[in-house]
């Protein structure tokens, strides 16, 4: 029964080249604003103009712009991957051991996990995606292979892998996240041993993608669970339904009341400034800017998904 | 550019009807689970077993099912029409009085409006509708008078009025509510007499409605913000995309994660076991029955809508 | 067996004159030091230069200093003779409906008011004053008369009296107070009508008293329970004990611990820049400075304080 | 100008052991409340039915009954000890990494610590004794050398050492501790490697020592700062007094505030069920028995010490 949307916004395919063109423009105007993370010493050298954006659709078109094929650290949208992944291992149980909530706290906030006794909020704040980790890691003989696997297959690029700068920095100043994980374990919510579990933590973080590959990657998620190009299923038709609305309701950070008012699509950003977002039956996209807002999203990245869905009106909402 | 959601979901309108009945009699089933409000004297007398549910698509057909006749007490479904109202007199000046983020604590605490100087968190909380009530208060002459006018004229039912039983009740039990407005006035984000921003308040929860009047009241959300009959704007088609995000977000006080993940429809809960939800571009639709989950959301309503997306694929996500 | 602290300490009382004389000096070289309370209106007014000193040795010999005759509004220094009366009224009961920690939170918060479903921390923030006020309202005739008969009785005074335009300006802008009365009396830790256990208590703050007076009025709780002049027991020995201790951990808003550390003394502080304090088995002595830190505590008054037990070695540790 | 408390608390010394024995009796009729510490899996094996109590007066005369000279693991009653070291070594700037107020959470809450940016609440809580830890790593050159030998000087046992059995299971199960550290260290108020900072803190908790040496060790807290044997300042005399200050605000957990209520003396207790105290001028104590209550501290060793108080008059109120 859903039908298009009204004029004035019917867009057919040939459009999308102009819009992206038109946002790309825009958004280098406002090169400057927001500041580059800083927290993690090698990320703090990314340059701070850069823009990048790509999406696919379902028959796999692809339409990108800017720096879209330039690398980058995918940092926490890898959360949606592994939560994909920790999903296919042991399904509706995983939910026994996280919350779906959005979190009304900062992404590494302990206040909330110790009200709860251990039980994360939702799986894209980092102490959730560290029991999604755990999970993983008792259910996959190769942990770490199943992951690159994954991401390489979804992507369609066997390049992607470990940014191992990246991955050092993180590992050497990562003491809140130690203190997460150690903190997860003192209430018997990480089953295998803290450091392993933050060595797959650290990763998925530090995995290098461009925007093209990160679009193609959860393109599944717009097509109901199916990989297009070969028909299989990546996960269930309601998996797929689900990831979205968590995507959409926790997926950046304490703004995604915010963004779903701004932008109003799936989304899950990471602090290498990506992007990654969903719209459901008709594309994944990706964007792409390092300097962040405020609250850890990418600034100019969160304004191109502003302007896009507001010039295709392919808001959900 | 959107496409129809596939196989097996393909819908023509002559299904709806057989759908409604089919949830109907799942729902009737487990009549006798959950829990009336009970903090509201009033409200504790309404018997659990009613199910009603209506919907109204974009061209005004009705399609309706069980008690969906039976007027029951609105109570927080109102924030969506004051919401709206205050968004009209003064645009998005309301948002520096206001937040816009999921709470992630009962619709009734004050805790993050201590932390936060006396800025509610979203407009769905209890606090948040303080604010906007008082916005209401300052912007037109008759406020009350514009609030039945509103609601009678969106609904289509000049019957639309006060049920002063619960009316009387919420006032003599109001405590909560009586300390959050004046901790808000003592942040001085409530300009007007607290008094006559609760008379406000009790007033817009007091409102009697049945399911069909709530649907039709609604239509103008899924239609990009335009009244369907009389193709007069009822608020701009940005206003409507979102308040329909911070329905999905906010509406459903500390249960909107799970919410998005069982149902994914923006949606608006009351105590009085109504929840009103829209299908963007599509129809809007309300469900009711008294007995309320651990959250405060009617707890068969929202088993009634997760029945209805997954039945017809009409989750946003 | 407990034995006179040793050298440089050993006082006679011919020294307390030349100490307080010094504190003075002292003091009045400080004057412009911190800010007078401002969210009170007419306590806005009180000039900052003043400063007093009043003690009361075991026998009834008085020594003052400056301003000790000076009338000002004790505040929340009358939240230990309401104590003092609630504790006769009902006894050990009390501590039901009543914590005794110290709240690690300003003295006007709700947070921890609502964790800990109304039950107020300690009988000295405001909220726990309310139960207090409440319980005086349930048990006397006639509690307003009441405690002006204690406060007059205790200091010797008969003009002890509300300072009527404090008390206008307090209910006038206590939304604060209004919202936190309600919030209690929602959890059901309030019986009396919230208007008059209010009233009571405005009117308890709104008294007005200058330092020898009060020094005066705590003199039973240096001498075991018991009024000096008449012998006759104000309260029991173990209560008299038990108030000097929440005195101590609890008088001095979130700053207990730092008054621990750098006075030593059992103390309630009031915003009027009063301070009341208590050496046991020794002396009660009250100092008086408006202007106040930033925890909300007279800070010519606290140093004061801390430059007395320095000198006399007559802190409790 | 302190006087002797009033009859009937007139002591002397020849009564001592008839109130410890009456105190002895009393308790033992009270066995097998209370619960063992089983978070530390070697202290849930030492039995319930254990109590000791020592005191040692000003001249250094030693009483004791019970199981005073059975040892058991002094847990976080070193924290006084390393406080004592941590003043030593850096003086009051010590202050700048750490507070001094009672905190409100229980003892390994990190969230105060988020809310204060990693500055803990107090020097008796584990966050707050890591930082003392650090402090001791960065000054002094054998810093676990440095501790014992301070311990077992102040106690006069050179068999003072650590459990090696407690100090094993510790470090095993101490995933919280290792959160706490690291937490801490992502806020740069630790500047040594966080596990020889864990590593000291382990050691301090795993002495094991009996009611005798802890009161000995205390001595000088009681005698203003001295040794009273040798005649030779542990700590100056303001020190002395601080500390009292801090264990009588801190010293109990979140349980300081009922303690001074119904003990009325500074106090550090710890998990293994033993309770150091001090009576400023008088005596240095110390109580032992393993049953905790749900506050974490000795249900029978707090029982003691406080009907030692009410039948000697030595509260400090």
């Amino acid at each position: 029964m859903r039908k298009p949307p009204q004029n004035p916004h019917d867009l057919s395919r040939h459009d999308l080249p102009d819009i992206l063109g038109t946002i790309d423009e825009e958004v280098r105007q406002r090169f400057g604003e927001g500041e580059v993370a800083d927290y993690i010493p090698a990320l703090a050298c990314v340059p701070k103009e850069r823009f990048g954006m790509a999406l696919v659709t379902l028959d796999g078109e692809v339409h990108a712009v800017g720096d879209a094929r330039e690398p980058f650290s995918i940092q926490s949208i890898s959360k949606v991957h592994t939560l994909t992944l920790g999903l296919e291992a042991v399904g509706d149980d995983l939910w026994k051991r996280l919350g779906r909530e959005p979190s009304g706290d900062p992404f590494n906030s302990l206040i909330q996990l110790e009200h709860e006794k251990g039980i994360p909020r939702n799986p894209f704040i980092n102490a959730g995606a560290m029991v999604v980790a755990d999970v993983i890691l008792s259910h996959y003989d190769q942990p770490e292979g199943a992951l690159l696997h994954f991401m390489r297959g979804r992507s369609g690029n066997p390049e992607v892998g470990r940014d191992d700068e990246i991955w050092e920095s993180e590992r050497r100043s990562g003491y809140r996240n130690v203190a997460l994980a150690n903190f997860i374990r003192s209430f018997d919510n990480i089953e295998n041993d803290v450091d392993a579990v933050l060595d797959f933590y650290y990763l998925q973080c530090a995995l290098r993608m461009n925007c093209v590959d990160l679009a193609r990657s959860a393109q599944f998620l717009a097509a109901d669970g199916r990989c297009q190009a070969s028909g299989k299923r990546v996960t269930s038709e309601e998996q797929a339904t689900r990831i979205n609305a968590i995507m959409l309701t926790c997926g950046t950070y304490d703004a995604a009341g915010d963004f779903a008012f701004h932008v109003g699509l799936p989304a899950k950003s990471g602090v290498g400034g990506g992007i990654l977002a969903v719209v459901p039956s008709v594309m994944s996209l990706c964007v792409w800017s390092p300097a962040l807002d405020e609250k850890g999203n990418s600034l100019l990245g969160g304004y191109a998904l502003h302007r896009f869905t507001r010039m295709t009106g392919l808001s959900v909402f």
